[in-house]
């Protein structure tokens, strides 16, 4: 490269990570997906909009062309890659088993109906859906069904978190079945892509690639999976933190996306299943992959989501009808889908449509999707931008739906709950299954409960994953038939115990929550509203230091009410 | 890039890391600099080791040459750029200014003498350091005298840290001193650069680089730093942490990394001037930095200096006496010149030397100059080899040296120094001010002090740099020249206190030290106590729950005993 291809690479870049991040930040100002404002950066910046104000400033800034593209172009590369390892880290199939049948079933509905909805009119009325002669028309319904039938599991937890939902037992019925519909949704895509026959770098055709791709896809989720799950614990104790886990995390990953891509189908699978086989074992700590999250969230993924916007006209290829069919086909298969699975496995109606409406956000999952279907050439640019406006607007109508789908009349508060009888004060323990023992002693002879149920009950919760909040807050709840009203405990651990949380603190502020079989969404009440008064760390550490129940209690009374 | 490129780029990349990770990590565990295992990674499965043993593999893995070579050759771009934003972060003016006289003195000192040696030498014997006749002597001498003049910041941050020598008097004189010959020495080589003419993208000739180089460099250390300290705290307060200041981060860098590379010089000299700029303002916080150094240093890093390995031939460029020379003439020049000026300054004499051998290190900066010289054909491979082999060699035995010169008969602990009057409990004050006088009343009650005096100088002193060692602990101390002898307290917050630590952590542990004008090392020796003891968490988490002096003793004598 010359001395002005590099100029003009470092410039580029330097730019667009400006806009992205800045967009990005403003979406997230508004309680909108980050992508949102990540994708709209390169709309201004691409053909879209500069390229039709200038275009000369467009094609010298943002030339694709040249030794600089193709730098670019692997920068790009490396970008999806890595988003899709995170992605795949969050992924945590212990806890898909886990959960209970609801979030199984939901999981399957979730998948199966728009699958076949999107199968059945792709295949009937191809036409609608902008779908070009030539490409094989199984082929494009295989795509339409799957394109329906993901989620994006990313943009489904910020939202959860963002609404203090996560950690409730509506969280983890989404997403697990989230995850269900991501792991399924993308091992499809990889044997559509597979059937294609698309330009590969072996040369066994479609039948090697297929075989290649489920093998290897079994390979990760078993053998290699076990075997990372086994060296964790050495590398975590003999490397540095985060960089020992940080360098074989991206290592794998960059091994695995070549495998993938050597393979016939993309890249990214490769790097997908490398984040599931990492993520999924239980030694792997929250806070690594946080660390990890923030690495690749805040320069990679606007990098690379940025670009999008300067290889596509997002005017040229608008067509409204076409989008409108999309986004009705894509809410009215996976909300109507979801929300019934939810009703018949027995969830409460208001959480039943509160799970449909936050599966049915598409976010970053659909674009990427709609990237490859672009460059393999199973979609053309009017459908691709029609996926991406679709992904956008489900995601952005999950954040507003679900608060609305689930109001309440008046929000209940932590200390409508607590008693200086289930306060169980300073905590002695020093572990997680001692001061769950502990609050759980107080709160079961309050609540007339066999103390030794409520902790198994507690501690299997904890199990499937980790309550902790983060900023020294952790939520351990359980859901118990004998309960006859819901209530809360609350305990303080001056030393502070692990919880593994998401940013490594330990945890010195506890509540025990218990909840009858059928609680009317008070534990989603508490649980948002402890989420949000504690996002303020004054108010944490005045209610960590507090000596006893009253002064707890007027520490509650500060914020918040 | 066809299929088959974007396999072998993944391939390539995921590979190199893995080694370059791999090695790093090893080199740490025998207290070694992270970047002699990364430099060996690349000599590993470059020419040197790989292309001898199997030259058909390591032609197939890692060619640098095609779509991939140049996508590659991007990467490293952009990793050179990314690690030295994170050179300039870690460098604080402020620092040096507020330094006493004999940081100044031994800065000054530290790079002018080796400079001027250097130009001697090279001016007058070029033929001995491997001078190629066809590049210009003068620019020849300049270079190496500017190659022995410059520290590696990085490095000698990394060694004065493990050997908890960092927060001493003794580490801020090293540390300002290293920051101004580093300051020094980049202008000067991109001076260097431009009386080169070497390819530009503007048409100004060497005048007008010099011009814009010295006119950049003004404008990002006055103007853009002002700027950069004003707008911090609203970047700090609107945008999501810590996305929001990674991205403006890098996205500055970025761009003044394209005007110093338009500007006919490199590209890495704007990124350090960002990083300067940036890191300049106390408002930036040490978490961030941090955040910032582990992104870069567990992704970017490695893949750069394992990518020189790839470049050059160590074997076959590999001059024995022309190494031995550099290796005399740049310890000879940097000890002797700092030892000498640290004593005239009055530094007690083992304390000088320690400063020297510190200083002496080159690590990274010297083979980052090297490669520079080398692309721009100043010097020839086996210089480059040559200055490779003398960074390392000069880092190792920087952090072999300091213990040996700073040895003492018996190294003495905190509870040497720490009696029951001096332990001030639990501290009310919430803010670092308060909990500073709480303790100086303590200890200056103790020790016949002035109290406002005594945290006058504590708080002064905690203005120059943090003295939090991180993980809830931290040290702030002063010098007096009323103190009679060396004297320590301590005290315990619940609440903790803010001291802007490098891990965001508050302060939970705190040990006040007060030296008189000379203190026999009591303060190296009390302050690398700290740091080895309090570097377990289980002993930390003891000594903060601690509840009198007797159970804090107790808890003291459990350990480094």
């Amino acid at each position: 490269m010359s001395v002005h291809e590099y100029t003009m690479l470092l410039l580029a870049l330097g730019i667009l990570l400006f806009a992205a991040r800045a967009l990005g930040e403003l979406a997230d100002r508004f309680g909108q997906p980050t992508v949102l404002g990540e994708i709209a950066a390169g709309i201004v910046l691409g053909p879209t909009v500069l390229g039709r104000i200038a275009p000369d400033t467009a094609a010298w800034l943002f030339s694709l062309n040249g030794p600089r593209g193709t730098a670019m172009d692997g920068l790009f590369l490396l970008a999806i890659v890595l988003f899709m390892l995170v992605a795949g880290l969050e992924v945590d199939l212990s806890t898909v088993w886990r959960q209970g049948k609801s979030a199984a079933f939901v999981g399957i509905a979730g998948t199966v109906a728009p699958f076949a909805i999107g199968f059945a009119v792709a295949w009937i009325a191809p036409g609608w859906l902008g779908y070009d002669e030539g490409t094989s028309r199984f082929i494009f319904a295989m795509f339409i069904a799957t394109a329906l039938s993901i989620s994006a599991l990313p943009v489904i937890a910020k939202t959860l978190m963002d609404l203090g939902l996560y950690y409730s037992d509506l969280g983890m019925v989404v997403i697990s079945a989230a995850m269900f519909s991501d792991v399924v949704g993308w091992i499809l895509f990889a044997l559509i892509l597979s059937l294609m026959d698309v330009e590969a770098v072996h040369s066994g055709g479609i039948g090697t690639t297929i075989l290649l791709v489920l093998g290897f896809a079994a390979m990760m989720l078993t053998v290699v999976r076990w075997a990372i799950h086994r060296g964790l614990p050495w590398v975590q104790a003999h490397t540095s933190f985060p960089g020992g886990m940080l360098g074989l995390a991206f290592a794998t990953a960059l091994c695995c996306a070549a495998f993938t891509e050597w393979a016939g189908v993309h890249a990214i699978f490769g790097a997908f299943l490398a984040g599931v086989a990492i993520g999924d074992s239980p030694r792997f700590r929250n806070h690594t992959r946080t660390i990890i999250r923030q690495f690749v969230s805040s320069f990679f993924a606007p990098l690379f989501f940025a670009s999008i916007g300067l290889k596509v006209d997002f005017l040229a290829h608008f067509d409204l009808p076409l989008m409108l069919i999309v986004i009705a086909l894509a809410c009215v298969s996976k909300i109507l889908a979801c929300g019934f699975a939810g009703t018949m496995a027995q969830l409460p109606r208001r959480e039943a449509w509160a799970v449909a409406f936050a599966l049915n956000a598409r976010g970053a999952m659909e674009i990427i999707l709609g990237l490859l279907a672009l460059r393999y050439g199973v979609i053309n640019e009017r459908l691709f931008v029609a996926l991406v406006v679709m992904a956008l607007v489900t995601s952005v109508l999950s954040g507003i739906s679900i608060p609305a789908v689930l109001k309440h009349a008046k929000r209940r508060k932590i200390e409508d709950f607590l008693s200086s009888k289930t306060y169980a004060g300073e905590l002695r323990g020093a572990t997680l299954q001692d001061a769950i023992r502990e609050l759980s002693a107080n709160v079961a002879l309050a609540a007339g409960l066999e103390s030794s149920a409520l902790s198994g009950a507690t501690l299997e919760r904890e199990e499937i994953a980790s309550t902790a909040l983060g900023n020294g807050v952790a939520v351990p709840h359980a859901r118990l038939a004998d309960a006859k009203a819901f209530c809360v405990g609350a305990g303080i651990s001056r030393t502070g115990i692990d919880f593994n949380a998401p940013d490594g603190k330990p945890a010195h502020v506890l509540f025990l929550l218990v909840s009858p079989q059928q609680d009317d969404g008070a534990q989603l009440d508490i649980l948002a509203d402890v989420a949000d008064r504690f996002s303020d760390p004054a108010f944490y550490e005045k209610a960590a230091a507090a000596g006893s129940y009253t002064e707890f209690l007027a520490v509650l009374r500060t914020r918040g009410n």
